[in-house]
């Protein structure tokens, strides 16, 4: 039933999925930039953190690798990654990517799912593939930086994208369409990052 | 004949296969709890450490992804995770946890060679599957948490893997059954890495 | 068209292979021996980087991963690995290897836009294809010696990369048969590298 109900508005979806490799990718530039890197280096961590976290989802369910059929993908990044090279470093606002980054995973961690679901992935595995997706690309760029993971900061980050793909697929597993319930689980994962972002929100850590 | 003879003892197999995730899904777990981070990292690292080895070995040798077909594995190590963040650290001992991870690398070694036989790798690629499952989900946990790889240091680990490993291609190839043969290899490579942890034992290093 | 006129050259690619293959993990071994590790790590990360990059691309473009199904790759790199070992320090010479390195670089490169483009992959993707497979290798093995990756560093490297196999899909796309095409595009990466090893070429970085 849930595979059923989840084949639906593709092109919608084809729409958000670049826009989330964009701003994916805009953070890996970003990343570069800041480090002062060249313009092929930019290219590469635009790539790796744009595409990065679908590609690991895409490997472990056993579909072809979206960007590698679809030369769209690589162009988005590329170009997003000339965009930040051609821009001067004081028109980025750390916070606004921070805002933009915060709509890429609550939008992938849920599409993350979606996909793993339409290929018969069960619930709990479709629900981590959400999360991979979401933050997979993150991690690859900030251990190829060589800076210490998102990961391992008690900042709401990870979470949010569990919260937004674990309550896409409970609404689904609840009898909700397939629309709703991604709305609803993508807002609320960014609402739960927004709180981070805008509070510093963070949760408790292991006092042993 | 190699490949008729290592189809034996599913049900057995994967008995010790949930252990064996289980154990290094403590062991990843134990590392965020030595860091002091959230439940999230918690389950994230227990994930990462407990499927990250047999994941590279299925993808390397075209199998589906064992855990994202079987919910059972991703459960088991998000029940590691919480069992870990729930008990208090002056229970989990160093040197324990040492053990069962031996006894993990083991297992993982043979059963990591033997999966790939059955699918027709030849046994030199075989061989290194048994080492890459045994070894990989440890060295993506040490670099997640940014510490020296496992790799790095003379200590025995990755060696004890290989022994437990290439002597169960061996004794296949010289005709044991695959019992026998697993039994004894598993043993050998736990032994050799009980001899690293109580006495020390090291491989001599290059110098030039 | 493109795939038709790719079909070509098997025997040669082959053993062009197994040298690219060979030079890298020569370059893996030789950073293991920089850290005065054991013949076990050696082993390690000589075929980690000798096969990384090929393992990488041929997991992106859903090709079986050539070195499961082939021992003769994994030999390759055991056996160089070994022959580093028993080889003093002094023997060995940062200049030297880089030259062998530069080779490897421009050939890979090519290789890897070719068997993406042989099948089916879209000229976009399958330059890229190129460039991680010359480029991979060499920084798994940088993330797991915990070093600073040579992508962080404003000397030309991946760039050469990306001419060789940049011209190499643009020169098919303009109708040049694949054998003076590869040629072309592996002589002009090398060359480039070549000017960077020798002259100390770097390209522009961001100044914000």
């Amino acid at each position: 039933m849930i595979q059923e109900a989840v084949q639906l508005a593709p092109a919608l979806i084809a729409w958000l999925d670049l826009f989330g490799i964009a701003v994916f990718a805009a953070s890996g530039a970003l990343a570069a930039a800041q480090r002062g890197q060249t313009l092929v280096t930019f290219s590469f961590f635009a790539l790796i953190t744009g595409v990065g976290g679908g590609t690991v989802r895409d490997l472990l369910i056993g579909a072809p690798v979206f960007w590698v059929q679809d030369w769209r993908f690589a162009a988005t990044c590329l170009v997003t990654a000339a965009l930040v090279w051609v821009t001067p470093k004081s028109f980025w606002n750390a916070r606004a990517l921070d805002w933009f980054d915060a709509i890429g995973i609550a939008i992938y961690a849920v599409f993350g799912a979606w996909k793993s679901l339409t290929l018969g992935v069960p619930l709990l595995p479709a629900m981590m593939m959400g999360v991979i997706t979401a933050c997979v690309g993150g991690i690859i760029r900030d251990v190829l930086a060589g800076e210490p993971s998102i990961l391992l900061k008690p900042e709401i980050y990870v979470t949010a994208a569990a919260l937004a793909s674990g309550l896409f697929v409970l609404l689904l597993w609840f009898g909700l369409p397939v629309l709703p319930a991604a709305s609803l689980s993508a807002l609320a994962g960014f609402a739960l990052r927004a709180m981070a972002i805008w509070k510093g929100w963070a949760i408790p850590a292991y006092r042993g």
